[in-house]
């Protein structure tokens, strides 16, 4: 169709396909409102008359970033269609500046379909960040946790099935699936509040199957706002934050002369000098990784070739729904 | 301890009180700030100099709620510590104006105790609204479905006890555990946005398990800022929105003589002339029910005798936790 | 440009023109994403499968908005270019569920145009709602205000020039322009707050500067979603809020009998039995209004004709800024 | 009064106290809703049972802080009531995240109290940063500009005198009140948002007159939460962002051997490798800057002693409301 909005081509190519993601899921850019001269626009009514107008786009567009004038990245708009275990989107809808339409469990069937982890990303508990996975993975372990968790989701699917048969309340029959049962919805954010959402959900922190979504989305929002999405590449993905005393140890190792630095010969400092400058212990490792870790290098291309129609993942959600025979 | 703050003793005399909910939940107020008194002294920063000041708090704050004035109402804040189904939460966590911590299943071992429906709730799909219960309890499929939700509940808790004691890491353990598991958080929320809470969550059209919560929660609310309370009772609990054609409807049923309405003789309005209003089918059904349904009665009176110790749940969450041998 | 996103002719034809809105103000639809298709949409993918899908799209919206589910109208986002004096600015910024990027008096130079109220807006306090005008235009005096604004805003002007030709930070020379002085912003929001803007800004108690702007947006919204602005005529526009003791009055007056509505022969309320209702004195006023005052007859239909190009309203922007010989 | 809630000495003593700022301006700290404990009870929830509680308050809340765990600060509420001009409160209500009541020019005649800048942040535009002030006081010109702003404020004063005295409305006669004049409002936000309130508006390229304000709700609030607060100066206000670019440059500058960080001698880089590194030339000023600059020395610490009680501050603003003889 022709339109008279701001479009993008690289967005645009995306449009409607349905990437997968995890064994079931999928992502789909819906729609989108603007892009990289939209931030800039709306930028550029600030700097109004009487003001020269020399910097271009992406110049203004990284300042803005450096700067955290947020503003004008919510005057872009994407909308996702998304499916995912419920436990993801337990994580997901904590992001309340967004708007969501979910599949409802009281109006409708809900189709039996069921995440299941795949060997190399099931491990153990972490037991350094004690929230995380430790990175390695029990593979001797999978097979068995497999055909157990085969076996409690076909309790669970009877159990749904045979109070939907009995014609119980939908609501009332739900409530004994798993939290690795497939839901899905619409997802509508802005772009300001997206990269927030890249930021936590993107991380390496992140638990690995929600993590899976960011990096889809992450490809996505590169199309529709390329210029946005490298100046949070290098202002906040790849960047990190320094507290005072960090700042202060930088300044003692790192010589200023003119516009020049140097490495400041001679200067040194272990944990007690880091202790001093109100470091704890814990943070002193923190300082060291910021300082030791390679910088991420994914790139969140995205290769349009591995989507599929949503009519794909329509048939295969529609044929996991009980089949009943009530007389509705 | 003593405060200079604005107090409460009806609220007080309930703060830190466990109201159980369903047959394992609770919530409790944990703090509150701010009463009715300060809704009005919001509202009178606006009626500020050269105005008079004669209207007490009970009518100012009728005539606030009555007129949607309701950013004075967003200045008085309740907390409250809750427990209920990760199914029930899942509702909740939909109103984005609050504050929520939750139990974090990637930290902490989950509790095994889930929420089982009791025979009078147990009932069918609703013909009539598609989404909810039908009214009918389905007694006799009850003894059966408990047998059902039994044996389904000991593979999905099994299994999470297998998985956390071979030290998978938690946040996998627990995907296949039941949407009818116990969750728990803090959550914050003003008396304006909580209102909202309760238009959606103690109406009957509500699922019945939230609407439990929203109950006693409206109890709280009651004791927090009464008069605020009340004119919800009257304005939105107890009232009604019409529509432009019921209206004109109306218009044509009653006659104003002067401040006095009387029934105009003689004035018959069937679907045809309703219909003409614009009305269809089913807003003619909704206009009958309307002026017919007897008002809501509940008073949401909360009795204290019915509370218990925080420690009371504690002790049995803690009991429920998988017992296992992991060297941490 | 060619595009897959979902349009509507109807928007595309006034996007980026210039609607005039008081003497020297403006509103502009700049970018819209989806329309009703897109509400409806995402309605249904909360009713999922397993449901009957024979409603269309017009009944599905209005149902959605009669019963206040306005999660899916979340979906539908518009973007405006605005121009209008402080005051009005400082009203409209308090709908906080929407984005914003304003002209900064920090960077820019600020253009020296005034609203003039003409005379038929320039009336007496109103006796009876405490804050707004009563309705009658003091002719007589207009013209000695005029020429008093004409002065004070000389008197504002020049010393702005002043201090700006001075060098003085621009932060600072802006702080003695009048409320009057017109600002301009990008602004976007969603249709579901939209609603809410227009419900509050739309409404006959609004100022009358703020309702000239709302009344545009509303002929704006009603060519990209006209379903959905349709059912907000119907059923909030024009239509009202019964509070519990005013329902009980209806239902003294009316009779159901089957699905036939007939006025109760001889049924009489008077102040006396209004007020045992639970009605004050202000209430059964106001009851009264709402059963007697004639229904709104808007139909919010934007003429494109009377819209300018962009450059119109640049060039008188440009053309108003102080002329100072910085060398900058 | 007696409370069960949690209290804190050190925010009760200035409970209610009104601390001037700017010459007619004020905050005070009216109500508050928990405390450092209150956040580590909110975060504490999270780690629920089969975790090690060890790390204490002080230990915990950094560690939230340094992580970008900020939903337990939304735990704890300040309100405030504040007066100032209102070109500072149009920066104020910009933060959305937050709840106001204002004074109202439509039911309220003003006080005619206006903000005159000192001389010495009477200062010429900033040539760097393009929106501030350049830091020098245009000292020869100030007496000239304050005979200036009494002689335009005189007339603004008496233009409105002059409306309201003949009864135009008063959302009409306060348009051409000058930025300057001052307003007031209740305020109530919570930590988590209070924190980025304080990171835009207590930095050093906000306002100066919005920045006053900061500060001593800066000092309100080390009163209120003073480990968060001090976490906050740590890692927050005293502390930087790196991007991607700089922190490998400093991977070049420092190095780390075991838990020690050297200067690496002889390692040193120019304008020409930083900008290898992918920094523009205003980024390298930017990075020089950050390992230069002297780190922020506020203690933010407010005295009780230079408060006022409130009768003060409305004595003053009732006395400079317009005289009017309405027969209201």
């Amino acid at each position: 169709m022709d339109t008279r909005r701001p479009t993008n081509p690289a967005a645009e190519e995306i449009l409607g396909l349905y990437f997968p993601v995890l064994d079931h899921g999928f992502v789909a850019l819906v729609d989108y409102m603007g892009s990289d001269e939209d931030v800039e626009r709306a930028a550029r009514v600030s700097y109004g008359y009487g003001t020269r107008r020399t910097s271009e786009t992406r110049g203004l567009i990284r300042y803005l970033r450096r700067h955290r004038h947020t503003t004008p990245s919510e005057m872009v708009e994407l909308k996702f269609h998304c499916c995912m275990p419920i436990f993801v989107a337990r994580q997901w809808i904590r992001h309340r500046a967004s708007s969501t339409n979910e599949y409802s469990g009281r109006y409708s069937l809900i189709p039996l379909v069921f995440y299941r982890p795949e060997a190399e990303h099931f491990q153990a508990q972490s037991a350094t960040n004690r929230q995380g996975r430790s990175g390695e993975a029990l593979t001797a372990l999978h097979a068995d946790a497999v055909e157990r968790w085969e076996r409690g989701r076909r309790v669970a699917g009877d159990q749904y099935e045979w109070l939907v048969a009995h014609d119980v309340a939908r609501e009332l029959a739900r409530i004994d699936l798993p939290l690795s049962t497939y839901t899905q919805w619409y997802w509508k954010i802005d772009l300001h509040n997206l990269f927030h959402f890249l930021g936590v959900r993107a991380d390496a922190h992140a638990q690995y199957e929600i993590r899976a979504y960011a990096r889809v989305i992450a490809g996505m929002l590169k199309r529709v706002a390329p210029l946005s999405f490298e100046a949070w590449l290098d202002f906040e993905h790849g960047g990190t934050h320094l507290s005072r005393g960090e700042l202060q140890a930088l300044r003692r190792l790192v010589e200023v002369r003119g516009r020049d630095l140097e490495g400041r010969a001679g200067a040194r400092l272990g944990v007690d000098e880091l202790t001093q400058l109100g470091l704890s212990r814990r943070e002193v490792d923190e300082f060291i990784a910021k300082l030791t870790a390679a910088p991420p290098d994914d790139d969140f291309e995205l290769d349009p070739s591995t989507a599929r129609p949503a009519e794909h993942f329509a048939r295969e959600m529609e044929a996991a729904v009980p089949r009943v025979d009530r007389k509705t």
